[in-house]
């Protein structure tokens, strides 16, 4: 046992929770003094009883969390000035400040931003059980080759060095050249979409991409904006914010009900390919439909194309956004799914009406993405790495949903419905008896099992109960448990 | 001579133009075919008889589009498959498209956020001689120390990689924790700023920061918020798109007017300690007047400190935002002056009563700023690298800023005054007689000079005729040169 944790730990606070906890109220009280080298993780998780990983984990957090430092082949130790003890926001729990737009203040807006709110809660489990973590929209950037994309960024970032100063100054544009050429290239691989680099501006992932689009599509107050129910919390409150009038648009299994859709909609947000969350394809018909609306009425089509990278059998429909569509639609794209949402990368294919005003927009909202990660991001594509990444991926995928559905068909019969879809990384399954999903969806999360039922997707009221399962972070032998503890659940 | 030139290249277009359009028009028509080798550089220099820095350029240039690749150690040659010609987005001369939210299609809106777009002139420039770039708020890359960030960003790149992925999912966070952290120190030494790593937002650089302030505090078509006038333009078209009503408040040699500012003003933007873009540090007078204002009104004041880490003589004040005024003011830092605009970095110190829905917002915009840059710059500064470089480069702007000064007293006092200031990377310079400097600039932009005059600053009538001389990316020389060129078209 190292001498540290005699001295300055309490052995009785053991766990991961309490590893992490313990180590950082013994630097903030002093007991743990700056310069202090802690002990391996092999030892500290001997100590608490956890797993290896867990005390890894644990020390990583405290590193970027500038408590510890790690010296290259000498160890880890205590900071010589360690951070203040985070302060936690006071909750507003009084009346709203009245110096903020009360837009923010509104709750269904607060709930609907702060859709991704749980993150941050695996860290009160119990030890040695990592998350189940079902919610849609995750990436396990564990399986992402970060050394051909270090590679790819440090040698764009050496080609910086020779540029004079005008060329990287906070000028507008549409994004780097190189990567929008790049891009042009993998969508008409990947989506058959065919379009020039100047039909694109690079975006900050794809929420920067509706928040661009709201700005220059909506006019505050006024225009109507068409959305799917359920759909993404988080783009409609790009919408909301803008100024939008909100119109819910009901699903079926040939995806937005088009008639629904009000006569004077400005803008129509849209999934085609893999409805968000339930997973519908849009028929061919309905596509038709749709694209007879707009070109009626001059609607702007938003195609969200989130995953569309990852295809599987019985997918014959494309890209909404064909040639013959190009000035009705405003195609996003996003590299969040298909390599990794740190890096805060996505785009927009623009109709040449709007390139020149959603350029002026992007500038006004951040000028331009940061030059290294478009550079290294660019060659990363045009090396040919992401396709070898999606084609690795897609396989992963694969075999998780297919274990999934085959799981859900043979022991899930009597509660759930999976929807039928050809894309992405995540089902929806509908309820087949009346049973609050809610509830379940609350009671496994104790358990450390996080999955989302449908009702937290919805604007107007839920048409339709059932959960989400995101495969993009658990793998086979997770799915097996997240599933058996899911049944024990509505077993009762 | 390389046998390619006399083939492929007609020896007519002479010069860095000619150099940069006869190869690329010459890929792009197929007389270089994909994968023939261009000449060194050193060559092509001598055929278009212009420096080998040029053609380092238009090299730079066919490598970023796309038309060329460098094989290290072999060459460079003509890509597989060259991009698309670019497409000129057509002028909307015509009926602004009824689809887009007009504000965007206001004229001063476009001029005020095309504040940059003479960026890409210099490629008009007559051979070998390189522009004399004197606009304000530009950063000369190429005193940056690559090598060092390069190194930082690898090994913080390499620490991602063992993290699981909720912690790197599409979370709603005020930015990495580390860097906050790492800002805390670098503000408290720099700035005399003092926070907590909870007070602070990161941005995509300063332009997010307004953005994001002007979309938490505006109450479209309500809020009233007063701006320097002159200012920095595409500031206040973030306050403008957020809905706000702009109010021009008049600048003297003590800073802002207070006494100007509307009564009902909810907002008031201010660079105290170096106003942009005439320089003038704010009194103390005035800041004491300033703060009673908030105080008694409850407006919140927006503190750009753009250039703050570069002070020289003379210089007592320092930021407005004490610890006194927390409450009051909303601090915005960024990294574009200190570090490169190309990472697109900046942040809010903000007061504890708007953290909560800053975050939100801020969410709603882009989630975070890519994960990669905040671990690369959060490196960058806990290790020392961000001091040693700003130390470097306050003597090289010394150096510049005292050249500037003394020939603008020795050469110019029939002319100009410069205005006092004791911060940043641009001296103003105010009309002693009356004469257009309007006419002077685009005279001298003509002659590969440029220099911006005061009135694309205002927002109201210009109330000062003057120029700025920004010493971001001009050299010793090239401040002579420049100013030489001056003389003769002022005398001329």
């Amino acid at each position: 046992m190292d001498p540290l944790f005699e001295i300055a730990l309490e052995p009785a606070a053991k766990g991961a929770r309490g590893l992490y906890d313990q180590i950082r109220a013994a630097i903030l009280d002093g007991r743990l003094r700056p310069g202090a080298r802690l002990p391996a993780t092999r030892k500290s998780a001997a100590f608490f009883g956890v797993s290896r990983n867990t005390a890894v984990d644990a020390y990583d957090r405290l590193l970027s969390e500038g408590f510890i430092v790690a010296r290259r082949g000498s160890g880890t130790y205590v900071t010589e000035r360690p951070p203040l003890a985070p302060r936690v926001a006071p909750d507003p729990g009084g009346a709203p400040d009245k110096r903020l737009n009360p837009f923010w203040l509104r709750p269904d807006i607060v709930a609907d931003i702060g859709f991704w709110r749980d993150e941050a809660d695996s860290s009160t489990l119990p030890a040695g059980e990592p998350a189940l973590d079902f919610r849609p929209r995750l990436v396990d950037s564990r399986l992402f080759p970060f050394e051909l994309f270090r590679r790819a960024s440090a040698a764009q970032l050496r080609r910086l060095e020779r540029k004079p100063a005008s060329y990287k100054s906070p000028q507008g544009n549409q994004g780097s050249y190189a990567l929008r050429a790049a891009i042009v290239e993998h969508i008409g691989v990947t989506r058959a979409v065919v379009c020039r680099a100047d039909d694109l501006i690079i975006t900050s992932g794809a929420q920067q991409a509706f928040d661009l689009l709201a700005r220059t599509l909506v006019t505050p107050g006024k225009s109507v904006v068409a959305i799917e129910d359920p759909g993404y919390p988080p783009m409609r409150v790009a919408f909301a914010a803008a100024g939008a009038k909100l119109a819910p648009v009901a699903i079926d299994a040939e995806g937005l009900v088009v008639d629904q859709i009000p006569p004077g909609a400005a803008v129509i947000c849209v999934c085609p390919s893999h409805q968000f969350p339930l997973g519908v394809a849009m028929s061919a018909r309905r596509r038709a439909a749709l694209l007879a609306f707009a070109r009626r009425t001059g609607a702007v089509i938003i195609e969200d194309d989130y995953d569309g990278e990852f295809r599987f059998d019985g997918g014959s429909l494309a890209a909404l956004r064909t040639a013959d569509a190009a000035d009705q639609v405003c195609y996003v794209g996003t590299f969040s799914k298909c390599m990794l949402p740190a890096l805060r990368l996505g785009f927009i294919v623009a109709p040449g009406w709007a390139v020149r005003t959603l350029t002026a927009a992007k500038n006004c909202l951040d000028w331009h993405c940061p030059t290294p990660v478009q550079a290294g991001v660019a060659t990363f594509i045009a090396e040919g790495h992401l396709m070898r990444h999606v084609r690795k991926m897609r396989e992963v995928y694969r075999a998780r949903r297919a274990l999934l559905l085959d799981r859900l068909g043979r022991d899930f019969g009597a509660w759930l419905a999976p929807v039928p879809s050809c894309y992405g990384m995540h089902v929806a399954a509908a309820a087949r008896a009346a049973l609050d999903f809610d509830a379940v969806a609350e009671g496994l999360a104790g358990r450390g099992v996080k999955l989302h039922s449908f009702s937290r997707y919805y604007l107007g009221a839920p048409a339709a109960e059932g959960v989400i399962f995101g495969y993009g972070v658990v793998d086979l032998g997770e799915i097996e448990r997240g599933l058996a503890l899911l049944r024990r659940a509505l077993a009762g």
